[in-house]
């Protein structure tokens, strides 16, 4: 049984490099499964400066939707698992389901994969709670499923850190 | 004297589940004094959802404005008193006050009460103001004005925690 | 070589204060820089209510760009040096340059100032990051900018802290 780690803070506070530097810590090779796709020239410009920090120990993969199945086929093939980013894959998922049920039912199917895995595993969030409630329905939802998403994610995993201001606080 | 405890958190983060937590440890009866109203569907399933997660041994009422008032009936008569939530109780005032320092002045008549109270008083809040600043002036105004409000109801509580992605850290 | 301080948190949530009394326990006199102008009645209320919250120990001085000159020139010449705040001076900045990577440029420029100063600085900054992802394009740059921002100058600093509900939490 492996660990996982649980990552969560706000826009541009460091949860990225912190990810990338606990992963780094297991060794080579690495695994980074993108959940975002290069759909816009601001998403593909991000995926890139990302790439590019990253060095060869890292290998690649783009999995917008099956996570689960996509970090199983990686498990005992490398030395971790990293995961970037829980919030895009649920966005992924919402516009794909249309509902917020049947994403939260794959959230807990991934939150029961996490024990039975044999590589380290890093899971990248965000926190996109904390600010005044959103005047659209549709964000106040997203808003929720977010924070449940962290809850379920977070209670499942080993370890769970905020990042602020690029510094890491650890919560569990 | 009594025990306040405030807790404060962004969207789905876990606070009223610790408040609950937190409560049921004083033992039974407990008293939940629910600020919301179920005026739409979104408000009446998440009051029902909350309702439903709570057990027998708790007494519910509904109060909108008279939170002060509400809170000393129930004092000396049950094991603890919960507030879910204070953000709501503020947006309610503010609507019927439609000005922010008569709401402050209850704010603070509210934290007068604290140290008077023999029972045991957990308030549930919101973080809301670690967003982008809101364009809209009463959104900048009610951010504000839930900042301050936190900051009062904090200063004159024992002890403060704030969760993150369901878990509790204590801040004082 | 002094001492720098970046405290961070979101609206209203007790940031100011603590830098004040933290710039107070070094003595007097102390310089305060003010990033915003008065040039709404909004603002020009927040900086007058700040002001009279000051006692006669402060010099207040309002300086929307050229911070690091400011800074520069009252280095060695009081006890500490409160800069509030950090968020305010990059918006203005974001005006006078119209694209994000000369703020970057000012911002690294102001990082590297801190290690030469004799006079302790401390820089009061905000939490704009843990909302929503805002719709307008422009918002979510400001957003990753603030946020990278407050990565630049914390890793710079001595001591990080952030305050929330009033209660500062050291980082660093």
């Amino acid at each position: 049984m492996s660990t996982t780690i649980f990552i969560t803070g706000g826009a541009r506070s460091g949860k990225s490099r912190l990810a990338e530097r606990l992963a780094e810590g297991f060794g080579a090779p690495l695994c980074y499964i993108a959940t975002g796709e290069a759909r816009d020239g601001e998403m593909a410009e991000r995926i890139d400066r990302h790439r590019q920090r990253r060095g060869s120990a890292w290998q690649t993969v783009e999995e917008p939707l099956q996570l689960g199945e996509a970090i199983r086929e990686r498990d005992g093939r490398c030395r971790a698992i990293l995961v970037d980013c829980i919030t895009l894959w649920i966005t992924n998922l919402l516009f794909h389901h249309d509902a917020v049920e049947p994403v939260l039912v794959e959230v807990r199917t991934l939150a029961e994969l996490l024990p039975t895995l044999q590589t380290p595993l890093i899971l990248v969030s965000n926190e996109v709670g904390m600010g005044i409630v959103p005047e659209n329905a549709l964000a106040r939802s997203f808003r929720d499923l977010a924070g449940h998403t962290n809850q379920i994610l977070a209670e499942a995993s080993d370890e769970v850190y905020v990042t602020i201001s690029g510094i890491p606080v650890k919560l569990k």
